[in-house]
């Protein structure tokens, strides 16, 4: 099936986890460049291993602390970590989120360690399409563990949230309530909620609270357990929260449940890649002479759905 | 092409007049029922006779009266003329809408007149893609001229607007504003302004209004005709009204906008309709059989989506 290719060389040194064929193969995937495709099908039966966990909170909560936290604990217990953070308000690589990632310098040479950021409003083929591609990559290249960190801006991290085993929404002291979160949808697809900057005397009454409005909507039984407590400042609850986050992954594996997460989040991927395979074919010159085959009275709209449908752009990668 | 059966009998009577042929014609086409691809396909070179004009404006505005008024000018003028009445807020045909209707009566027994409700709520494959297959169907009957009108509730307006020709958006005294109009995007796809209830002594003030709210995006020349007062109630310039729109459709015709005007609709249409099907094969057995697929690692996502857009269903009509 593979077309061969200067990017067919990455598939092995990927999978063998070489770092720098692991950034130019999320490169390859992010531009949709020529490859993309037969790479992606390369890695197809190498995935499975990685818990991908999906971040987010409102600005301010102190995500990327939290996550700088979670990898340095991660590290300490023999966990290989990637980091991917999604920025949809940037075309580009954003300063703010480049400038958090300068903590990330204490694991530089750490072949355990991968940070990258994506800019989402960039990506062709839609931010789903983009991240589950990534995070395929990602887990093809060996990470035990895989934070998808967002902005905290609603759709965007409920989306993300999607493409994620595990979500956590974090909240902090004087940043976000669990109100705006209720709206955005985010609650929802919280598995664990996180009371950021604990150090913080107000921590202690954000958790109360948000225990209060989660207990309006959740069994009651297990939320004391599934909200934690944590200080990306002096480190107290990281551990504690890690723990969880490796309890959640053997539990969703033993209970069968993983595997109905990865067939609802393939069902989602696959709905959006269709469509973006239409949205593509109906940019060419062949949708171009079935529109006049339309307006021209030879076919009809449906009859020309389906040809575009049959389409076969054959030497595509 | 055309599978035979029972409901392939439409085709010849539809084209031939046949109004009995025309609304089980319509039900088939909304109802997606066996055999409406291949009627569809039937009538495809018959297609581009008629002016496909929607009526919009906010609730009270008199859409409606303004409509019957239309339908017996244009009877008066030799004229055919179709109604279709869109309601996204009803599942049936709506009482509202078919109160309205009586005074339709007046046409009972006439061929010339036809009127259909049209429940899009309860629609297949969505609201554009049905009023674009129902606009066919009466086109295709012969109808010089089709109204279709919708509930002026925003979003489901302006997508009636891209099925149209030509748009009408109604203000009348006390009832709906430019400014909501605005909001909602109506004013950018409105060709014609029409104020009615002329009858009332604060129309010319709403005329006035419009016509100031108007010259700030409209160029101003051609803004005094574009902007037409109308009675429902005494009929006053609803003659003038309809010469308008046959000046219109003249102008379109000669300057070749029409065209442009079909390709744009059809290539909205041909999208729609192409993602309809995706969503329908991602229905099918064929899809659960892939989803596990890419679950095992047999397939790429993007490969499974190839598959989806290359499965064929062959004996569906």
């Amino acid at each position: 099936m593979g077309t061969p290719g200067h990017d067919s060389d990455l598939l092995q040194p990927l999978l063998d986890g070489d770092r720098r064929a692991l950034a130019r193969s999320l490169t390859l995937v992010e531009s949709r460049g020529p490859g993309f495709r037969n790479l992606l099908r390369g890695i197809a039966p190498r995935l499975g291993r990685a818990h991908r966990v999906g971040v987010t909170g409102a600005p301010g909560v102190g995500k990327s602390s939290l996550v700088a936290a979670l990898v340095a604990t991660a590290r300490n217990n023999g966990m290989s970590i990637a980091v991917l953070a999604v920025d949809p308000t940037s075309p580009f690589t954003g300063g703010a989120l480049l400038g958090d990632r300068v903590r990330m310098t204490d694991h530089v040479g750490d072949e355990g360690v991968f940070v990258r950021s994506m800019a989402s409003r960039g990506a062709l083929g839609g931010l789903s399409t983009a991240t589950g591609d990534a995070l395929d990559v990602l887990d093809a290249a060996g990470f035990d563990l895989i934070l998808t960190e967002t902005v905290g801006a609603g759709q965007v991290d409920v989306e993300v949230a999607h493409e994620s085993e595990t979500t956590l929404v974090l909240f902090a002291p004087g940043a976000g309530d669990a109100i705006q979160a209720m709206k955005s949808g985010l609650m929802e697809v919280a598995d664990l909620w996180v009371v950021n900057k604990a150090d913080d005397v107000r921590a202690e009454k954000v958790r109360a609270d948000l225990v209060g409005s989660l207990s309006l909507h959740e069994p009651p039984d297990d939320l004391e357990e599934r909200v934690v407590l944590t200080s990306a400042k002096d480190g107290s609850g990281v551990g504690d929260l890690l723990e969880k986050l490796c309890a959640r992954r053997a539990e969703l594996e033993s209970s069968g449940a993983r595997g109905d997460l990865a067939r609802g989040r393939i069902r989602r991927r696959l709905t959006a890649a269709a469509r973006d395979l239409v949205s593509e074919r109906l940019l060419g010159s062949a949708a171009d002479s079935l529109i006049d085959a339309v307006v021209t009275g030879e076919r009809s709209v449906h009859d020309a759905a389906e040809d575009i449908l049959r389409t076969d752009d054959g030497g595509r990668s």
